[in-house]
């Protein structure tokens, strides 16, 4: 699996998606991410384990504990990868903004 | 599954990340999809299921033709999605920088 998939395919799941957006306010342990989810912390460590593959998270060791962050380099690959959409979108937009324009321009005239 | 789930579930696959890519730069029927995939029809046609039930692309009937185009609402729902983990990852790095910043003066001085 490409990076791209397993960041993709990481996603996929809303639990995981709850733990990013938690992370996204700031570093917390399993024990912190596991509390607002009434999830065990062996469940939550698997889906760490899976968005740390993914390239989504990072872990560092403080003592006893692991405390997580997002992956500044996996968000951004995502995240550039869906720039090409987005811009293809906001093209197609600005040729219809200019249809439009040039109709009522033809109404008037 | 939500929305976001078959959204991001159907990006997971790169043939998939490959049909948008091509429908960013414009409709194309199954046909015009199949060509520079070296794939069958029915193959790309059941890519296009997915992408379609995901709402990351919408068809439209043109006599016997049923080309394809991205759906704005999906991608928009995954943009949006992915704003807030963006956000985050800015206003840590502007954190950053303030303190980088905060150092740099208190050296100098």
């Amino acid at each position: 699996m490409s990076n791209l998939d397993s960041a993709f395919s990481a996603l996929s799941d809303s639990t995981r998606r709850a733990i990013l957006a938690r992370l996204a306010l700031g570093e917390a342990s399993v024990m912190e991410l596991a509390k607002p989810f009434a999830m065990t912390q062996p469940a939550v460590s698997r889906h760490l384990k899976v968005l740390e593959s993914a390239g989504l998270i990072v872990r560092r060791a403080e003592g006893t504990r692991r405390p997580c962050r997002l992956a500044k380099p996996g968000v951004a690959a995502i995240d550039a990868w869906l720039e090409m959409l987005r811009g293809a979108l906001e093209k197609n937009y600005d040729r219809l903004d200019a249809v439009l324009a040039e109709t009522k321009a033809e109404i008037k005239s």
